[in-house]
């Protein structure tokens, strides 16, 4: 059976390759990633956020070195490799900078603990609502089911733009609630040339949002040219990764 | 249009009763709960734990008193007032009750950052996997999704089995991920009684797991007798809860 996902482009490009190629040095902490997944871009600008140290590696997702699958049985990425042991999951990882580093600033987090609950009330809203919302859109094949999931992607992103404060989520300091979904709006674009989504047509608000957090300086050291070429196999409704089947079973994303 | 949730059982029963009634005074923290709801309990065991001082206040789901309303728009439970404002989601209330209260003893969180981490995995997986693998078999009408959908949900918590160190989750240390899952287990006899569903049956070490966590104190104190009540209308698919509405249409539980 032909895999619709096999013949991944096999590296980062744009501003993302340099930033590769200055992490190829042995650390303490290996990062796994995947060039073209939003959810590893999540931990790797919290990565170049704090300035841990760290040794990328990019894992092949139909190719996965003994060594990986060893540690990390099921082979998901993002995962990081800490003392000769594995995590994985986006947000744990991003969690686990925080933990393991406290030295290393900014944090991700506000300090207060009000504030700190408040953005992982966000956090969680990005990723049940958004994210889910973004991908029921780029898979969907009628018009019809276009024009649905764009309204519902359009009330999902207003109810985030009008908490946000300016200039990011939480004011002056960026945060995880912007890492968490700062990953889609840097693929968007995708939406804009294939589905009618404009930002503009989300709202003001989420227009000067996305506008602005897309220019944070991790965000774009993180960024790669060939989103397209990915996300061709989710506009037809082709693609294999775990999300896409998740999306196309409706159920939850794992 | 009939709400069949809306004659609801008012008040708390059996032990947790007692529970209720000894946290009536006005406190620093409100906490706003429904007796009835797992998501309300994890905060609940969470704050009985670490022995907060909190003033318990069953909301009415279909009364909400205009202050809870006012702070707290969506009128979800669990939520907890804290110095006027309000937050909600139950793993996000127990993860404040953390930050806020850090001299309040036991921690529900591992002391090293790895092990922390790995936690968080786990409590993303019972959210992921066990609790929707939960609810779809409850809320199944045919004989043959009741034995699909229960080897699904045997699947799921032998995976969560797998991994109990014993007698709690990460081993001697009671926890996060135990918060996280207790509360179904404390449910499952409905599905015993209903669906075929068997600790046994799903592994040798789950039923030892469940046999025990559910003993804990500070979850024998928040529960009620009367689940069954609740739950018939999830049995027969009419519960109008925004975790039955999302499981009948294939959406993420908000």
């Amino acid at each position: 059976m032909s895999v619709p996902d096999a013949q991944i482009f096999p590296h980062a490009t744009g501003t993302a390759l340099a930033t590769v190629d200055a992490h190829q040095e042995p650390q303490e902490l290996i990062f796994y990633a995947g060039w073209f997944c939003p959810y590893v871009q999540r931990s790797w600008i919290t990565l170049e956020e704090k300035g841990v140290p760290y040794q990328y590696k990019e894992v092949n997702p139909y190719k996965k070195e003994k060594h990986f699958l060893d540690i990390n049985p099921k082979g998901l990425v993002p995962a990081v490799e800490y003392h000769g042991k594995a995590l994985y999951e986006s947000l744990v990882i991003c969690e686990f900078l925080e933990d393991a580093y406290p030295d290393h600033k900014p944090s991700i987090f506000p300090g207060d603990a009000y504030t700190k609950a408040y953005a992982r009330i966000w956090v969680d809203y990005v990723g049940k609502a958004f994210i889910p919302a973004f991908f029921r859109l780029m898979q969907a094949q009628e018009k019809e089911k276009h024009d649905l999931f764009r309204t519902e992607l359009y009330d999902a992103l207003r109810k985030f733009a009008a908490q946000v404060k300016g200039p990011y989520f939480l004011g002056e300091e960026f945060s995880l609630v912007d890492v968490a979904i700062v990953p889609w709006i840097t693929r968007d674009y995708i939406l804009a040339e294939n589905r009618g989504y404009d930002r503009g047509d989300g709202s003001a608000e989420w227009k000067r949002y996305a506008d602005h957090v897309e220019q944070r300086e991790s965000v774009v050291k993180t960024k790669s040219d060939k989103y397209a070429e990915i996300y061709g196999r989710y506009l037809r409704d082709e693609a294999q990764s775990e999300a896409a089947k998740a999306i196309r079973a409706g159920r939850v994303i794992p």
